[in-house]
Parts: C-alpha cells; sequence; structure tokens
C-alpha cells in the first residue's frame, strides 16, 4: 500500500479526546434532561430515499443534501434533519402510542459553505411532541429547550419566539400573494444579519414589493418590548377570524404557559423570527448565546403541522425543538467556556519489569473490579517515562507493584499531585485511593 | 406537497423506543467499560475521502463501500469500520500522547446483502491502544471485550483468539506464496461457516492448492484442545526464527496474561480464525454467543500494525477490539434477553381542564426540579383517556390537579400498580412518590 496523505473533507471535523470528552458529557446531560421530561429514544438511519426528503426545507435546503446513487441505483440521501425522519417513521408505523414525546441526538449533513460554527456534519438534539395541536407542547418543548441549557450550565441565553400564522396574517395585510410568501419571509429571516436597509432593498429589488406593503412590514416588524406589550398591540394588527389572529391566540396561549413555569426572564416575543424551512406552521424559536451576538442560532424549533400528512392520510399535528451541539460547543469555545479534559481515568497502574505485565494486569483488573477506574501502561518502559506519560494524561496517581512489593502483597502509592508516595496493601489499594481523593475534595 | 410513501432502505432500521431504550442502556454500560480503563474518546467524521479507505479491507469491502461524488465533485465514502479513520487521525494529529486508548461508539456501513444479525447500517463500539507493540495491550482489548459483554449481562460467550503471524507461517509451510496467502485465507475464514468439504473444495479449485498444501492446512487447523494443549503442540510445528514461531511466541504470552486476569474460561485459541480483512498482522479474535451457533462474530479485533504507516513515514503499532452492537441486540433478541421498556419516566402529570394547563406544567416543573421524571400530557383529554395513555406507556403514577386541589395546595396521586389513591401536599409529592417506588422494590 503506498502512503496515502492523511486528511480530512473541509467543513468536518475530528474531535479529539481534549474535546470530546466535555461534549460526551454534554450529550449525557442533554439526554438526563429529556429523560426528566420522559421524552422516549427513536433512532432513524443516516440515509433515506431522497423523495423522503426533498421539498421539505426550501429550495436552497434541496441543494444542500448530499444526495447520490447507492450500489443498487437508487436515489439516496443522508438525512438534513431529524425532523422530516420522525415524520416519515410516525406515519409508516401504526403502533405509536400518541400524543408521542422522542428524542434523538444524532449527526446530519449539509452541504453548507464551512464557517464560524457552521460545520457540514453536525450533531443535533431533538425533542418533539407528536400528536398535540396545544399550545401546552409548543410551550412544554421551549421549557425543555430552556432546561437543557441550563443543564449544560449556559446562563446567558435568550429564546426569541414568533409564530408563522402571524406571519401569514402580516403577508395577507400586507397584500403579499400566497405564491410568494415563502420567499418574502426568507428575506425578512435574513434582517437581524443584515440590517434594515439591506433587508428593504432585498424585498423591493428580489420579491419586487411595492413601497406601501414594505411599509407595512415594517411598522409590523417595528412592534417590540415586553412579550405583554408586544402582544397587546400586536391585538389590534389583525382581524378577528384573520389567520393572524388564531396565530396571535396561540403566542398568548404559549406565552401564558411559559410565563406560568418561570420562564419570562428568558424569552423574547420577535416579530422578526421567520425559520427558514418550508414545514413550519405555527410558532417558531430561535435560541441565542447573549455575549456572542451575531453567532446565529444555538437552538430551534416550530410547529409542523402538516409535515407528517406528506407521508399519511392521516394529518397529525406535531411541534419540535433541535439543540445544534456541535455549534454550541463552538460557540462556548469562543467565550471559553469548555473545560478540556485529558483523562477519563485518575490512576495509571505502571509495569515495573517485563516479566511482570500479568502481575500489573491483575492490580488493575482488581482495582477496576473496586470501581477505580485505572489505565495500565500497556508496554514496559523505564518507571520514570511512565510516570511521565501519567502526568502528560493528567492522572492524579501512579501504581507501582514490582516483584517485591508483589510478595509483600503491597504496593507503591504514588500521589502525582501531592508529590508523596506511600506503601499499601493490595487490599487496601482502591479504598485509600478513594479516600485520598476525597480528601483534596475532588470529585 | 404531493403524497409520498413513508419507507426505508433495505437493511437500515428505525429503533422505535421499545427497543432504543434498551439499546441506549447498553451503549451507556459500553461507555462505563472504557472509562474504566482510561480509554479516551475521539470522534471521526462519517465521511472520508474514498482513498483513505479504498484498499484497506480487501476488494470485497471496497465494492461494499457507500462511494460517491459530494456535490463539489470530491470522491468520498462513508466509513466502513471505525479502524482505519483512526489510523488516519493518529497520522494526522502530531500531538496524541502515546500510548493512546481511545475508544469509538458510531455507526459505519456497508452495502452488504441484508441478513440475519446483519444491517448496512450498524453501531461498532470501538477500543484500540496505539503505540504499544506489546501482548499486554493484545491482552487488554481482549480482556476489555469480555468486561463490556458481562457489563451488558451476557453470560454465555466465547472468545476465540488466533494470530495472523501463525497463520502467515503455516502458509509458508503449506508452500502458499505471499501472493495467494490472502485469498487462502479468506477460504479458511469461511471454514466454520461452510464445512470442511466445502472449504477443501475451495481450496483446490479457487486458490489452485494441490493436495500435499490442502494436507499441511488441515492437519493444522485439526490441532484443537485446551488453550495450553495447542499452543503445546503447535511448538513444534515451526522452526526457531521462523515468522510462525514469533507468532506462536504472541500467542503464548497473550495467554499467559489473559490467564493471569482471569478469562481462562471465556477463550478459545482456534486455529481456524484468520478474520476477513486485510490490515491485520498479529493476534486477531472473535467472539460468539454460546447460545446462537451460525449467528456470526458480535465482536472481534487485532493488531494492526501497518495501518498507521500507510498513512504517515512513522510506523506505529496498534491493536483493537470492536463490539458490533446491532448485531449483539439481534442475537440477544433472538435470545429473548433484551428487556422492552416504553417509558423514561414514571409519573404522568394530567391536565385536569382546558384553563388549568399553566397550573399543571408548574406541578410538573416542580416534580422535574425535585428530580422526579415526568410527562406532562400535553393536552386536556378526558381524565380516562389520559389514564390510559399512562397505562399505555408504562407508567406507574398519575398526578390529577384541578383547580379544587389547587386552592387546598394538594394533589391527587394515583399509584397506578397499587390501584389506590390519596391526597398528598403538593410540596410533599416528590418524597411521597420516592417512597412509594422505594416501598415497592422498584429501582
Amino acid at each position: 500500500m503506498a502512503t496515502v496523505e492523511p486528511r480530512i473533507l473541509r467543513g468536518f471535523r475530528d474531535y479529539l479526546p481534549r474535546e470530546m470528552i466535555s461534549r460526551q458529557e454534554m450529550l449525557a446531560a442533554v439526554e438526563r434532561v429529556f429523560h426528566r421530561y420522559g421524552y422516549l429514544p427513536l433512532m432513524t438511519p443516516a440515509l433515506e430515499y431522497s423523495e423522503i426528503l426533498l421539498g421539505k426545507y426550501g429550495d436552497e435546503g434541496d441543494q444542500l443534501l448530499y444526495r447520490f446513487r447507492d450500489n443498487g441505483g437508487r436515489d439516496v440521501a443522508l438525512r438534513y434533519d431529524l425532523t422530516v425522519p420522525l415524520a416519515r417513521a410516525v406515519a409508516q408505523y401504526a403502533d405509536f402510542v400518541k400524543p408521542l414525546r422522542r428524542y434523538q441526538v444524532a449527526p446530519v449533513w449539509r452541504a453548507e459553505k464551512p464557517g464560524r460554527g457552521r460545520f457540514r456534519e453536525f450533531v443535533q438534539c431533538d425533542g418533539d411532541i407528536v400528536g398535540s395541536a396545544e399550545p401546552l407542547a409548543d410551550a412544554e418543548v421551549i421549557q425543555l429547550g430552556a432546561d437543557m441549557l441550563e443543564e449544560l450550565g449556559v446562563e446567558k441565553f435568550r429564546i426569541r419566539f414568533n409564530n408563522r400564522k402571524v406571519l401569514s396574517g402580516l403577508m395577507g395585510t400586507a397584500g403579499v400573494s400566497r405564491q410568494d410568501e415563502a420567499g418574502v419571509l426568507r428575506t425578512i429571516d435574513k434582517l437581524p444579519k443584515i440590517g434594515e436597509e439591506a433587508t428593504r432593498k432585498l424585498l423591493a429589488e428580489e420579491n419586487r414589493l411595492e413601497a406601501a406593503p414594505i411599509e407595512t412590514i415594517f411598522q409590523f416588524l417595528g412592534i417590540s418590548g415586553s412579550c405583554r406589550e408586544v402582544l397587546a398591540r400586536l391585538a389590534d394588527f389583525f382581524d378577528d377570524g384573520s389567520i393572524g389572529k388564531e396565530g396571535w391566540r396561540e403566542l398568548e396561549a404559549v406565552h401564558g404557559i411559559l410565563e406560568a413555569v418561570g420562564l419570562e426572564d428568558r424569552i423574547t416575543l420577535d416579530l422578526s423570527i421567520a425559520r427558514g424551512l418550508n414545514y413550519y406552521t405555527g410558532t417558531i424559536y430561535e435560541t441565542f448565546l447573549e455575549d456572542l451576538p451575531g453567532f446565529g442560532a444555538v437552538m430551534s424549533g416550530g410547529r409542523y403541522d402538516g409535515l407528517i400528512g406528506v407521508f399519511s392520510r392521516d394529518d397529525v399535528p406535531a411541534v419540535g425543538i433541535s439543540l445544534g451541539m456541535d455549534r454550541l460547543l463552538a460557540g462556548l469555545g469562543e467565550l471559553g467556556l469548555v473545560a478540556a479534559k485529558l483523562s477519563t481515568a485518575s490512576v495509571l497502574v505502571t509495569v515495573f519489569a517485563a516479566d511482570t505485565a500479568a502481575l500489573s494486569a491483575r492490580v488493575a483488573r482488581d482495582l477496576r473490579r473496586a470501581g477505580i477506574a485505572c489505565e495500565l501502561f500497556p508496554q514496559f518502559s523505564k518507571l520514570g517515562k511512565q510516570l511521565r506519560h501519567a502526568e502528560r494524561t493528567e492522572k492524579r496517581f501512579a501504581v507501582i507493584v514490582g516483584p517485591d512489593e508483589a510478595s509483600r502483597g503491597i504496593a507503591q502509592l504514588k500521589d502525582l499531585a501531592a508529590r508523596s508516595q506511600e506503601e499499601v496493601p493490595l487490599d487496601d489499594l482502591a479504598r485509600r485511593i478513594r479516600d485520598l481523593e476525597s480528601d483534596s475534595g475532588s470529585v
């Protein structure tokens, strides 16, 4: 075999141990929160028939699919999100008990231009409630998302929410045709990124809106204040019985529950939130790290009542939230909030001499059985080299057992932090390590 | 959007909650064992440049890659295993502290003919030691694998091990040329599946071996008995200084350590184990469920000292083991050993009336804060329907809070298992649920 240059694809990442240990602790924390709310795990495949995915994300989304023909000539694509495969699965299997709460933590793939916090492969943590059309469900997934971020130790974040029906109502009021609606909303979605002037220009030139509808849109987008204030001012914007009014009522109900569970300080009713994906029909939300303006949303989602009906005669209402773990990690990294760890065990068992390997292996086994995670140096090297390895991999303790120690039933226990060494009976080794660890207050 | 038939690709699976809850508990158990041995997580991408993967698995493996051109015209493929990407990463980054113990739990993709326990997407749990050429490392990954299966509650399994150098020695003794070696070994690898007669036929017809070498091979493969007996009989099979003798010495050293850590009853030295993949160079092993003869290996691996050198001028010795979680699950499923669970929470908080949703949401929030996982019924339905939902999703408790209860600061707590109901002060609800759970001995 000739030498091949070791390299990875642009937009893809290797997560090396220093970063991966924290990442896994974060994924475990997310899972804990899902279980606390009674969400059930459901795992769909990475590959789907392309027709399952196409047309659900907008034209741009379709272009970003990793789509190809498999060895059997099938038109397939890597999943772009976890929502459309869930909708497919709900339609496919009759035996779900609904309302169903499900979660999935898995990578998705998008052939986007890589950038700050934007990768072509990234892990999403999705929670969804399938089978409830009520605001209680919308409010719960927002609450769930806030709990996830708090469990992850993220203190400063803001959830900005809105409602697609309210935006549809606005489109009606502004005289935008149904067919142009999606394009206009996509332009509005860019407002926080490109600013008012550029947005006005796009609305006029790309979406071909006249001056009057643009004024209506900006009058609407100018409504701001506390949630209660925005709701009060919005009440008069729509006629009774209109789609906009229906959205307003949903916003009010969702807000009432979020207030009741104590989330008032976390949320902002932001009428410019539109979400790029095609499938949303009601409440929508995006979450931002307050110390990283311009970084983009780390968690978002919404209600998608029409999506399951694409795969089934029965329409089933659904709402979900998605935490982008890799983007969040990138953001917390920029803020210096990710702890780098280099070890999953705090003990190194050394190998004293070439012919005492089996002895050291037995000592390591006994420590593990006693609940002490430990690494066995996997070869015979000079003791100094082994102790340097212990330090470089951030071990707290090193255990030395030579033939002399073994015959006396003891080991030398080196505390690398305290720079001390003591003789400990082998039977007592695990307990002694545990005592030293709790003495120094390490966890 | 027109209706699209909901279906998934052949060989792929949806893991629905009933199966997925156990699967996740099993993945968590595997991770616990990796940490107990001090292995560090390292995650490589799903997609690699094809040239990284090609030629490492044999011709058949190359054919089974999910390989395609991405939107940028790059020749890419989904990973086929976790070992080759690890080798690529080790060569790519200079800053690993070696010996490095790493683990990765992730799906791989192979366009194989789907069958019993054989999927096109399946999760592998890999542990590797990079940077040690010593038998201590080989023995440890076998010990690690045995610990993983025991942690998973698998009682009856057998690890069959062998050594590629011993097989090379056999090829030399039998007069098989270096160039035909891989083909002959692949035929031998089929022996347990197709039997002696068919194997002899393949060796004669496909590998074009004469009668004499075939006899030598079967004389060798006929060596059986306890590990010690096989080692004793094998000692005379090879000349001193030969590659076969070197393999014999490695087998003896690995066996000595496995015996020292108490694994004698789990292992068999099986000279017919050859492993299909190209990259193995020393110790190799496959693990079988004893109650499912003919099911195929659920965990396997070996030493691959040449692989990292394909990507780097520095050759780095390495050895690893890979547990096939989905195959193992399928096997345990056939044996009726997988517990089906349908809930991650044991409490359902009901919604008494349409206008008390916020009240119920607050009760659920307080329970969660007190450490009780609970599901909130996400809409208002008749109480009977909500209680049926609690039973169908295997909840133990249902909490009912109407306006009357709320005004008195209490809730009705229904124990669905005991078919009893009591009034409990809201402040005391979490403690009462915990007491009832521990009384009945549930965990």
